[in-house]
């Protein structure tokens, strides 16, 4: 095979090859060069903002138009059980419900129930409401939802963080202590309004609302909250008379403060600490032996029947123990009468009804959300706020208040194998049987055990490693975290959500005014052009600057800063030229513009200005890369024919272009 | 060369060769593709968000000692030279002026002075002060600016659109024709704010504020405004006594025709209309020859001493033509014991001081930069707001109200042929001449005359050709555009500029949280993948759906949408497949996250989810080509490890790594 022969033959045409093929080569470059720059060129018009919004609304009715007529071809009757089957999907998944189903949803049914009902008495009381309402609230909202909602998880009810929220914002119209009717009066309007406008959000379709809370945002805001409620708790740990009505840290030091100036009973902080210790303990265990799971979850009823049955034995009541007293029973009775719309404080119930809908549906989005995507199905957002928002408003005629999934329910909920939404409703007969015959049983209950239940659920809310983790991550994310967890803890809650909301929004605004701008240089072995900070093995094109600016709109309010960062950087590419004694000129600027979605007239006259300024210093501009939008409107304002048409698909192509300049 | 013999040789060899190649080229790619992943994963460490505020600092600090320290080895009167030509720019061009370069600067400052004369009489009037303000706001501020400015062409007075803010701001405060005084007194105060406001703009480098006005809104505030100004000059043009203070179409078109029902003069009409068609045919020539441009220039003046000496000769004061009559003589009167800081209306001055000093430098600036992009130096924009804020502080302690760079003006200037900031002493010297010696010459001119000077300067403002560009290349620029003309129009300055700059941001905030995605497919002949529908010659890769999100920031605003809208997209390819009867399987996911800047917490937690779900369906993630930021974020919250290291430099890897899934 290796005969000189042979060699020598290969040789040469190995030789004659390379050059045929260096030829070609070349020249297919160019051809090829000037075809893709064609393909920039000779793309279609992209659609204009109206086609957009009328192809969105044109295809949502083609949906429905097709959905209709592929059932108008069938029985009546099959279409009223479809339409009725979107509105409760329970006639979907009712039909394929089994009785081994069934088993294991009455099992976690009767587990959250235990959870519930003290839950449900100690969150009335931060409401600053009676314990029945608490109870009121466990009972119809989750049937409601049971019907109409699409997770199977979700445990609704009253939660700890809406209830303080309530409180702390009507209570600042209406007295509860001095007027406890017309302050019911005004949770339950808040509450119908709250209805009303979640409803409003899913039908339409205005979701994004819920998202302005961000992560972080949530993981301080749920963690101040979660504090300010365990102070909130101390009124009953203490057994304290006289408590503010303030819910930030210092007001509630300074209550608990002078509370020790008065003879104090120590007698209620011993018997809530021993059963917090006795709860904490036995969901530890649970933790480490999932078969003692079943431990943990009654614990907090075990506390409740076993202190209610010492206090009543002991008569301890008498010697200073706080307890719950009277508890109204019998159900829900109807409270339409109560919804009074000629109330002076319409106007701002209304305003409140927004927040707590939108606080609201962040929790139970977000709760039902994290356990849909471990199951691994997909949750209607839209649908679950309408779903939401009717529970409310049947709520507000129904004596109950603000509804929606609690995560710690809901998680014993999963944790306790339940399979549909019927778990809800053996809840909720649960709690019916309760407020029927068993609210007497709940007088001699110590108030402290109901606030050491409420207690034990806080830590689970607390969540410092994902704060740490938001550290890590992203500082301003942090920023907006510890914003919305200080603004709780030291003003309110209400200006914890405002602080939250603007330190999130003002990060997306500084980076669109403010966006960075970074140069480019070729990754050694390719033809891909990439930061050379990132990728430090790039090497720059000698003579060229490439610049990419960090944004996705050259709008007017980064547009003049751009193209004074750009001149910047092209004066200091060549100063530092200068400095190691080799004179560079830049003859060419490309902008990759890889990443830039949009563009404005504000955007277009800058860059127009910026080619003035760079081609009278006898430099050329050209542009890499350009998205749809941005090549039709650089097209239609006839900047490409300004700048000689040195528009490139690559920018390897756009540096090809400088031997040509 | 083509013997039997040398062919057989030839294409064993080349089949051989083509073997060795393809084995070669596969092992090598794989081995490349790994070392390109490890490119993309072992990026150095970003710089933190302190660390690049930290770099800002120290820069800025460091640019200033060198500075210091290049000057520390010369004399002292070097040092002091250097730092007052930095604040004194006349210092340094200054010792370069010739004879020949002030020959025509004193063209050109005589040619603006004639056009200044009535201009400056007619924006008085419109901001309902005394017409020798207007004379007075001619004289010191240019002398200021010429020392302070670096611009070459401005020309600095009273201008037009802030003339018409100012009164139309201040007039609700105190009322200009019950206490002209106190009307005055709050004008100066106004001065006095926007002066020390820009000042401290340029000072803290705080230019931004300018940008807020986007380019399409103030082609659109310009044009409303003049019209505006337009229908204020009708009280002039029509001699009317009984006007309307509000500046609204509606108000001041009711204002007329009222007027109409007394007996009225047409001799101010006719009077009026002559020489505004005499000063328009002017200007019309003179745009046709270049050489009858004088003749353009000087008309305005022509105008004023014809139609004076006309009205002298004839007595016509006394049938009805209503004259300027007595303008105060003498050169600016110190105004310092008028700012009253005591005032109880202090606050709001202060307020209006902030929108006018805004708005002021916004047409400065924007007249500046357009001139001198035209002769190719760099203006900058900071040092500009220290000057006219200067100027406008020493202005409000000599009886001037706010002055800025006139467009009207600017141009002539230019067009004269100034050649430096002389033209402006050379202006402001002429003017103080006629203030000291000719303002006795004012008494007869006709107010009819006054007007038609200023409407002959409106057609310039309003730019049809622009707005239609603007609605050519961006629709929502346009209605920026058309909000601020309608907003001036039908209801006040203000509320003009106030839709103008709400419809700007919350366009960018839409952009944000409601991106667009689009899914990508493999251009022939390259490695590049693009939008399907901007290339429509890209291929779609079977079983592969490559999505590439268009937004910089994928963040808690968008996140969840985001994550929805990549679901949609893999359950459109799936279902597009079943319709054409062959079952597409989508096993892998490509994310082109080449454009995405930035990711916070919410949208790693959205990617979690996403890959969540997707893996449930025996999906895989993969990310191509990620940022510095975001491939660090992502390495930091183990996102990288979740998904099996799936992360490539190019779409074109990632898309391979389907076969190894």
């Amino acid at each position: 095979m290796d005969s000189p022969d042979m060699d020598t033959c290969r040789k040469s045409l190995e030789l004659q090859q390379v050059q045929v093929e260096i030829e070609k080569n070349s020249s297919l470059q160019q051809d090829n060069n000037i075809v893709r720059s064609q393909w920039v060129l000779n793309a279609p018009e992209p659609p204009s903002p109206w086609r957009v919004v009328a192809d969105s609304v044109g295809k949502s009715f083609s949906q429905c138009r097709e959905r209709f007529s592929s059932l108008r071809d069938q029985p009546c009757y099959t279409l009223l059980l479809s339409l009725l089957q979107g509105i409760f999907p329970i006639l979907g998944w009712g039909r394929n419900y089994t009785v081994a189903k069934f088993r294991n949803d009455f099992l976690a049914g009767l587990t959250i129930a235990s959870l519930c009902i003290p839950q449900s008495i100690g969150y009335a009381t931060l409401a600053h409401l009676d314990p029945q309402y608490g109870l009121y609230t466990s009972v119809v909202p989750p049937l409601i939802y049971a019907v109409m909602g699409t997770s199977r998880e979700i445990a609704i009810g009253p939660v700890a963080v809406v209830s303080l929220l309530l409180s702390s914002m009507v209570q600042k119209l209406v007295d509860p202590t001095t007027d406890p009717l017309g302050y019911t009066k005004l949770i339950l309007l808040a509450t119908l309004f709250a209805g009303i406008f979640q409803t409003a959000f899913g039908l339409f379709r205005l979701g994004f609302l819920v998202d302005f809370l961000s992560h972080a945002a949530i993981v301080g805001f749920v963690a101040g909250a979660a504090i300010v409620i365990g102070l909130q708790q101390l009124k009953g740990l203490l057994g304290i008379t006289h408590f503010t009505t303030k819910t930030d840290i210092i007001s509630v030091m300074k209550a608990v403060w002078e509370s020790f100036h008065d003879p104090w009973n120590p007698r209620n902080f011993i018997l809530g600490c021993s059963f917090l210790v006795f709860i904490l303990t036995t969901r530890i265990l649970g933790k480490k032996k999932k078969k003692l799971f079943w431990l943990a979850s009654i614990s907090p009823l075990v506390s409740v029947i076993v202190s209610t049955l010492a206090v009543f034995l002991t008569r301890a009541d008498k010697n200073g123990v706080k307890i719950v007293k009277h508890v109204k029973g019998g159900l829900n009775p109807s409270s339409i009468h109560l919804l009074d719309f000629n109330n002076p404080y319409v106007g701002d119930v209304a305003k409140i009804g927004l927040v707590v809908a939108v606080v609201a549906l962040t929790e139970s989005v977000a709760v039902g959300r994290s356990f849909a995507s471990i199951k691994g199905y997909q949750l209607d957002g839209n649908k679950e706020m309408v779903s939401i928002g009717f529970t409310n408003v049947i709520g507000s005629f129904t004596s109950c208040y603000v509804a929606t999934g609690s995560f710690s329910r809901t998680a014993v909920n999963y944790a306790a194998g339940c399979e549909t939404l019927v778990s809800n409703i053996v809840m909720a007969i649960t709690v019916m049987i309760s407020l029927q015959f068993l609210t007497k049983l709940l007088y001699y209950t110590p108030t402290a055990i109901i606030a050491s239940v409420i207690l034990s659920a806080l830590p689970g809310l607390i969540d410092i490693n994902k704060a740490y983790k938001i550290w890590k991550v992203d500082k301003l994310d942090f920023l907006a975290c510890s914003g919305a967890f200080f603004g709780v803890l030291f003003a309110s809650v209400e200006i914890g959500l405002l602080v939250a909301v603007i330190i999130s929004f003002a990060k997306i605004v500084i980076i669109s005014i403010r966006p960075g701008t970074e140069t480019l240089g070729k990754l050694p072995g390719t033809d891909l052009f990439c930061d050379v900070y990132q990728y430090p093995m790039s090497v720059k094109v000698p003579g060229v600057v490439i610049i990419r600016v960090k944004s996705a709109l050259l709008c007017f309010a980064n547009a003049n800063f751009v193209r004074e960062r750009i001149i910047k950087w092209v004066t200091q590419e060549e100063s530092e030229g200068d400095l190691k004694n080799s004179r560079v000129t830049i003859q060419l600027i490309v902008i990759d513009t890889s990443n830039l979605v949009n563009i404005d007239t504000s955007g277009i006259a800058s860059l127009e200005e910026l080619h003035k300024s760079l081609s009278s210093h006898g430099k050329q501009l050209a542009i890499a890369n350009p998205r749809w939008q941005v090549i039709h409107k650089l097209k239609v304002s006839n900047f490409i024919d300004k700048i000689g048409g040195r528009v490139f698909l690559t920018v390897e192509e756009a540096v090809g272009c400088k031997t040509e300049c």
